[in-house]
């Protein structure tokens, strides 16, 4: 078991890293898929869980909003007993002239041969019910 | 590597447990210690991070609401390849009087000795800065 003390450092760079491409225009969401592993990467997108980067790059490309302005409220990590990082983002987006909604997203990035792929990813929109 | 074909039903069963212990009697609550690992569970609460059932249940026995009302929203779980589940619950939950609060809390449970212990533990308020 190794734990990566540059964990804090890996994950925040991660997360600007990812979500710079994810933001920008939408032809270069394709580099994208550099960070999901052909068969060893998961994905849980509003429910829908899917296996391996084309597979996850489809759902990706399948969203046709054409911009996106996202606030990043809480970045949280935690290494993980591989050499892993285990990442939870917290946030706001607004996509094209929607109204905003609060989003979750976790990811797992998991080393390999002196990088890291992402190996769990969970998106969900955080629609909310209040108790009463 | 080993994904456990029952991941749905253990991460949905162990939120119902977790959170039912969670969400009892304050007494009660000292139960939450059989979930974590003398070392190797990690917990970031709100930003702080802790390491260790010990540690973790100070935190946990550091809240001093006497009751709390939760509702879920979603529980999205994937399987680890360590046979492990990964779980993330977003819902609403309502401490004594205050006002209610979305949040956030991602589980990674690990197995050992034919059961699971949670090896990461985060959780977060979703406070809300909507983009412009």
């Amino acid at each position: 078991m190794t734990l990566n003390p540059q964990y804090l450092q890996i994950g925040e760079t991660f997360v600007k890293q990812y979500y710079a491409i994810f933001d920008g225009d939408r032809t270069g969401r394709e580099k994208l898929a550099n960070f999901y592993h052909a068969e060893f990467s998961l994905m849980s997108f509003e429910g829908v869980q899917v296996q391996g980067a084309v597979q996850i790059m489809e759902k990706i490309k399948a969203l046709t909003f054409q911009k996106i302005a996202r606030v990043i409220t809480t970045v949280d990590c935690q290494p993980m007993f591989d050499g892993g990082v285990l990442i939870n983002v917290l946030g706001q987006l607004k996509m094209d002239e929607e109204k905003p909604h609060g989003f979750h997203q976790t990811f797992a990035l998991k080393p390999l041969e002196g990088s890291f792929f992402v190996q769990h990813d969970l998106f969900r929109l955080a629609l909310h019910h209040l108790p009463a």
